[in-house]
């Protein structure tokens, strides 16, 4: 059942058999699956964002990505880097997958490593109208995460874990 | 405006002005901020905890933890720690903060690591009748990140920013 349909966040509820055999509801979110992307420039450099957020009242340093808008996750990672900063990838690799707060939403974060980037044509909706990128070394956005500074979830996981990947890989590659 | 309140979650609309200047409504989610604990024991194991998630259909591995329902994270943490594995912290350590969906929701998650586990009661709501806890070595904890066994946003982020925390403690600490 639909508690409420909004463009972006909807709100549903379950009926559900509890662990313990009692009926219950249990209500949900619906929205839009998510991308985030950690795109390799050939100077070994990381694609930063830089946006406001209405709910934190304050500018997120995150990596470039967003809804899926109902496409495949590799597309919206493609579109969503080069929408944002202007670069498309070569080559797109999967880090994982993510569950954000799976007791609240079924809506995952796909986590793609990009490289062999060329250039493309940055295209901000409005809603991206104060959005700025920066390229940084791979150790200083690390250490950006380790330090607290990124907090949004999907970038702190691609990092984290494109770290290791990053570290085996060979210069150029 | 609230558009819908729940129990557990809850639905609202905020009036905004956008980066173009225009005015708008933004839909976002309250819920309860989260909390996970990475648990560390005196064998240099890690405790998992794994239990049904009626939105993924399935069971998931992740850390002790849940909603700090109202608590201070701090409280939040050694709660949820002994009530899902019966272990209780000497110490309790802040490993960061995270935005799962900061999009959609302003909730966050918070990360500590709990060192000098002691014995205290196990005490599971009607929700976690079929949770189970395990104790794992460190190493095969982060492979089961690594690998994607292990995919909820609190407990992926927690463990790989403790995997670099725990190799810098002595044995014991």
């Amino acid at each position: 059942m639909i508690l409420h349909e909004g463009p972006f966040v909807s709100l549903c509820r379950d009926e559900v058999i509890r662990p313990d055999g009692s009926p219950g509801m249990y209500d949900h979110v619906v929205v839009d699956d998510g991308v985030r992307v950690v795109a390799l420039d050939q100077q070994r450099c990381l694609a930063l964002v830089e946006d406001d957020f209405h709910l934190q009242r304050r500018r997120l340093l995150h990596l470039p990505g967003g809804g899926t808008e109902g496409q495949d996750p590799r597309a919206a990672a493609l579109r969503e880097l080069e929408e944002e900063t202007g670069a498309v990838a070569g080559e797109l690799r999967l880090l994982g997958v993510i569950d954000p707060l799976p007791a609240t939403t079924a809506a995952r974060t796909h986590l793609f490593l990009a490289t062999g980037l060329t250039s493309g044509t940055v295209n901000r909706d409005a809603t991206e109208a104060g959005m700025s990128v920066q390229w940084r070394p791979i150790p200083e956005v690390i250490r950006a995460v380790r330090e607290g500074v990124i907090t949004e979830a999907g970038s702190v996981a691609a990092l984290l874990l494109a770290e290791h990947v990053l570290q085996a890989m060979p210069p150029g590659g």
